[in-house]
């Protein structure tokens, strides 16, 4: 029987199970991650985040000696970055002593990705540039909605509402032309509370609705900067169902800022059968 | 900061975080069990079993040097008893050296409760008597279904369908008449698989569709003997979502079989403002 020292841990309510394996030696497949990730017979988890030397990763070019996120969905696929997932990396390195802060390098699969920690316990991400685009039709529970499209690395449709609460998305929303994203995308419904403060509901490509999406913040401030013609640089604050964040949009790039926390340690226990 | 030893379990997928309280010095209040099930912010789990010594509560008349299962539900909400519960209960009592087998005794809000351990890690209970009733029907995605109610202690309605995977369970079941269950009531869908084993989708009163649902499967089994009309003792294989278990009908009493394990053992964090 395999036992495994793990973590758990949110940003805003996007959870993660956290791994320490700096010379890769436990390595989980997509078994072991379904398995850790699973809600119901496991710790459950979106997604799994192992901390591994950056020289274990053939496809990193860069320094060998960084900790590289090793960042798995749920399914077991392979990710290459998550806005809140970095920060709940961040706060797992400084709480086991594996790094110190203020400022954290972490390589990834996006490339090289730099972390400020603050006093208040927010860490702050750079999220790459913005892309907007042009406008598409989301349907949901029979409604259109018009919707922008922006690029965070990751495609996204933005749409605003008057109602949150009555958005139906217990099933999916479908996009036109369907065309516009023969891959998918993320659909963020956001309605404006204030100044520069926006709340939105999600729907992930892939997924479902879930409690927050990193890049979805950056799109959705991003489309309501534009929608609002407001000049770079620009802050905005985020409600999502699982919290709020802060995203600053500059030229040519993005930083996302939220709350991360560890709430366990322990050590979980494999089946033999995986 | 707040720093409670915990486990993680499940039965058939039902699944919990159980807590050792033998002084009841921790004796979590609502706000914790919620913050402790939480499935984004939390460990997740369907809800909470601490053991505590029989001794510490005040309205158990029975040995007081048994373990008693305070069992809450995720809501913080307190509860009787839970089939699948009691058997993650015992396994997490024998890998704790709290208890020895193969029979162990459980206190629960219910009464004394009986557990036998197999060598092959299932786990049995007596679950008391079942009481069939008469029918109802039952609405689900619009269409009509035939019920036999059916108490096993908390109230059920079985219904017997071709296909399970066509059910629409996402939205709630509706009953009629609606005076059969003031309180609401378990909804069991079921399907006859072979001699003396069926499968089941269970709606879970105040829940939704879950993975299992211990009485639910002595009420499908009973459901299904009387249909077929089998004398009893008998023995059903009963398939859920999570998993397989064996319902076991002698005359005023139930037994349920099934698995128990213990997936994590670790340390919660519990935040400052709770």
């Amino acid at each position: 029987m395999r036992r495994w020292t793990f973590s758990k841990g949110h940003g805003t309510q996007n959870d993660f199970v956290l791994l320490q394996d700096r010379e890769s030696m436990l390595n989980p497949g997509e078994a072991e991650v379904r398995f850790i990730c699973h809600r119901h017979s496991g710790i459950g988890a979106d997604g799994l985040l192992r901390a591994v030397r950056a020289a274990h990763i053939p496809e990193w070019e860069g320094n060998p000696d960084l900790w590289f996120m090793d960042y798995r969905n749920a399914d077991g696929s392979v990710a290459e970055m998550c806005g809140n997932g970095i920060r709940v990396f961040v706060r797992f390195l400084l709480e086991q002593d594996l790094a110190t802060g203020p400022v954290v390098q972490v390589a990834t699969r996006a490339g090289l990705r730099e972390a400020t920690v603050y006093p208040d316990t927010s860490i702050r991400v750079a999220m790459g540039p913005v892309t907007l685009g042009g406008e598409v039709t989301v349907t949901v529970g029979g409604v259109k909605h018009r919707a922008r499209t922006v690029s965070v690395g990751n495609p996204h449709a933005v749409s605003f509402v008057d109602d949150l609460q009555a958005l139906q998305l217990f099933t999916a929303p479908t996009w036109s032309p369907p065309e516009a994203f023969p891959n998918g995308v993320n659909l963020e419904f956001v309605r404006r509370v204030g100044e520069r403060h926006v709340a939105m509901r999600v729907y992930e490509r892939g997924v479902g609705e879930t409690r927050s999406c990193g890049t979805g913040t950056v799109a959705a401030a991003a489309a309501a900067a534009a929608a609002a013609a407001e000049p770079l640089p620009v802050s905005y604050r985020v409600d999502v169902p699982g919290g709020t964040v802060e995203v600053e949009l500059t030229e040519g790039q993005a930083f996302l800022t939220g709350p991360a926390v560890i709430i366990a340690n322990g050590e979980l226990i494999l089946p033999e059968e995986l």
